[in-house]
């Protein structure tokens, strides 16, 4: 048996998408940058990728910038965005709970002079609108709200930031890192009045090693990296033809049927917390229960679940579903084998119980009912065999 | 009939390589940052890559980083490289005919408050070591040489630049981008006192989107970008498996009976050579002549070509070639379309009329004799028929 539920890890890629990769590399293997009939087949792939992003986002082609993936997208939009705005101001502001590509990237900016606030989040992960009107200045020039946050899958409500945002001065740039958000949501960058949006491949099942910045007609960037020019001089470096193509086939496939795909990770993950609620000692974080007993799940990311089991430690935990074949993960992997605590979870008021017993299960299109009941049971079992110890 | 003679811009991939990432694409699609038995098996994929290159280069793993491409490594050896010793001095040398990424690059640093040199080069493209030699000063901190110009296919006198600068200064860094000689020569960084070398994945047959810079062991960068903390914190992001992967097998075959496919290329290149110099009105570039006819084809790179056709354009014979399935460039495709003069060419003291004519050819292992006699006498068809007017 194997049952993958470390999907905001990182995700299989589609079949489809590593055929298409695969003919690239063997047949339209050109530069786009050459200027013959081999580069212009590679360039047409890149061009094609384009437009499927862009439709994905109800965006324009050109609007469409490709990076090595999420982490340069993040870099980029901040590090240019910032530097690209700094004489009108130095403040930018975020959230205590983005992923380390935000949340390093602003302690670098404080290094280079420019002044950070960061948004706090309430019990369930979401920022406060009130707090984010109050922290707007007249010097403020970027703000960082992530769409979904990838540890509890709390989603933020961008496009109500956005409206603040714009209200009070059109010309803050709003960056959106919606890296665990494509693909499960529907996100349209223009109406929710973003500047910049981060995306990653291989979060929907595209090729690791490519990622793109949705950067809104008419903002500037300053590049962070320097070369042959590529991309407007914004992005530098042979294009990765075959990556890109798989990316843009893999947004095509992952945002078709989105509402049906939603509706089915929605009832899976209200019956997985149904389930592993009622095992003594499990607490469902990020996620509320309504008053007829479902979990009010449309409010949250579909395909993440969070959990805690107080007392237990996670890597216990992940070994003994490891055993039986299930893969989760015991917060977020994208921090490289670190020990260190959840900021996210800190940041909701979790204590250090809550923390050390976290445990994330994250879906994908391909995961079944059958698939989170078989965990929901294993976890019951794991939390049995080795709780008599731990409460002991 | 296709030939395909661009291979400095880009290569066809091997079809083990392109095998290989599939099956990690489909099977072993962990996340190498995930504790469980599915970011294992990823790593280990990234371990063997490692163990790969640094064998070609004879390094130690723990000296091997990965990139996004050539590009990025680039970036990263100069910025993270520079930065990182500018409490030392703030001088930094280079050549005038480095690639867009290190001379952009430079740019960059000019800006950022670095003085900057640039090295010139004789008629056949090769730096002069005791205009070196009389550059280097005690705020001097890196300097950066090409192993192969991608342009002409001049090789640097790498090994003799080293031993200059390190008896000058130990402590300055030595940078070589190798993206076009990786593969072709044996390169050993540490013998020719190398302390940062760059290396392109997609010049190799392997895939694009990826590269490696060699780090010595003890030499210190700051990162240029912020993130998750990979690759011990100097370049962040969801390490890209399948590229690492297939650059590390790209990196083993393609050194494999190096000097066997090196003497194929340079008894190909000298018969090229010869054959085309009989046609009036063309002008090798980078490759002498040797009194008993051969050209000295061991000096260069023996799978750059570069000819001149002065009073002809080069896109005029690159479409007519590209008319008959025979692909190459009219420059380096790596400035994106740019229509540029060429800073190689200009610096070895080329005039208007050999830019404006000059072609590239460059082969891979792949490319037989026979395909390059048919590009010659292709070539020289090209010449009798468009030379009519041109000269007329």
């Amino acid at each position: 048996m194997e049952i993958y539920l470390d999907n905001s890890a990182t995700t299989r890629v589609y079949p489809e998408v590593a055929e298409l990769m695969k003919q690239i590399m063997l047949e339209d293997y050109g530069n786009p940058s050459s200027v013959h009939n081999k580069g212009f087949d590679a360039g047409n792939h890149v061009k094609l990728a384009r437009i499927r992003i862009a439709a994905a986002l109800k965006a324009k082609e050109k609007e469409i910038l490709f990076t090595s993936g999420g982490t340069e997208s993040d870099n980029l939009a901040l590090i240019g965005g910032a530097k690209a705005n700094q004489r009108a101001g130095k403040h930018i502001i975020t959230t205590k709970i983005e992923h380390p590509a935000v949340l390093k990237t602003f302690e670098y900016l404080e290094k280079e002079g420019f002044e950070t606030d960061y948004l706090g989040v309430d019990e369930l992960g979401r920022i406060s609108l009130d707090e984010l009107k109050s922290k707007l200045r007249p010097d403020t020039i970027l703000v960082s709200v992530m769409h979904t946050n990838n540890e509890v899958g709390a989603v933020e409500p961008i496009t109500e930031a956005g409206a603040i945002i714009k209200a009070f001065n059109p010309k803050i740039l709003f960056h959106v890192d919606a890296v665990q958000g494509f693909g499960k949501a529907e996100i349209i960058p223009s109406k929710a009045k973003i500047d910049l949006l981060s995306i990653s491949s291989h979060k929907i099942h595209g090729p690791k090693g490519v990622g793109a910045l949705y950067v809104r007609d008419g903002v500037r960037l300053i590049p962070i990296s320097y070369g042959g020019g590529q991309q407007d001089g914004l992005r530098s470096g042979t294009l990765n033809t075959p990556g890109i193509a798989g990316m843009g086939l893999a947004a095509e496939l992952v945002t078709k049927d989105l509402q049906s795909k939603r509706d089915k990770l929605v009832e899976i993950k209200n019956a997985f917390l149904k389930t592993v609620s009622e095992i003594p000692n499990v607490k469902v974080n990020g996620c509320e229960r309504a008053e007829n007993g479902d979990f009010k799940v449309e409010e949250t990311a579909p395909h993440i679940i969070n959990i805690s089991v107080p007392g237990m430690r996670s890597e216990v935990m992940l070994h003994a579903l490891e055993e039986k074949g299930i893969y989760v993960s015991a917060g977020s992997a994208c921090s490289s084998h670190s020990k260190k605590e959840s900021s996210t979870l800190k940041a909701m008021g979790a204590d250090a119980a809550d923390m050390d017993g976290a445990l994330r299960f994250s879906m994908s299109e391909a995961t079944s009912m059958e698939d989170m009941m078989t965990a929901a049971s294993e976890l019951k079992a794991v939390i049995e065999k080795f709780g008599r110890y731990v409460r002991g």
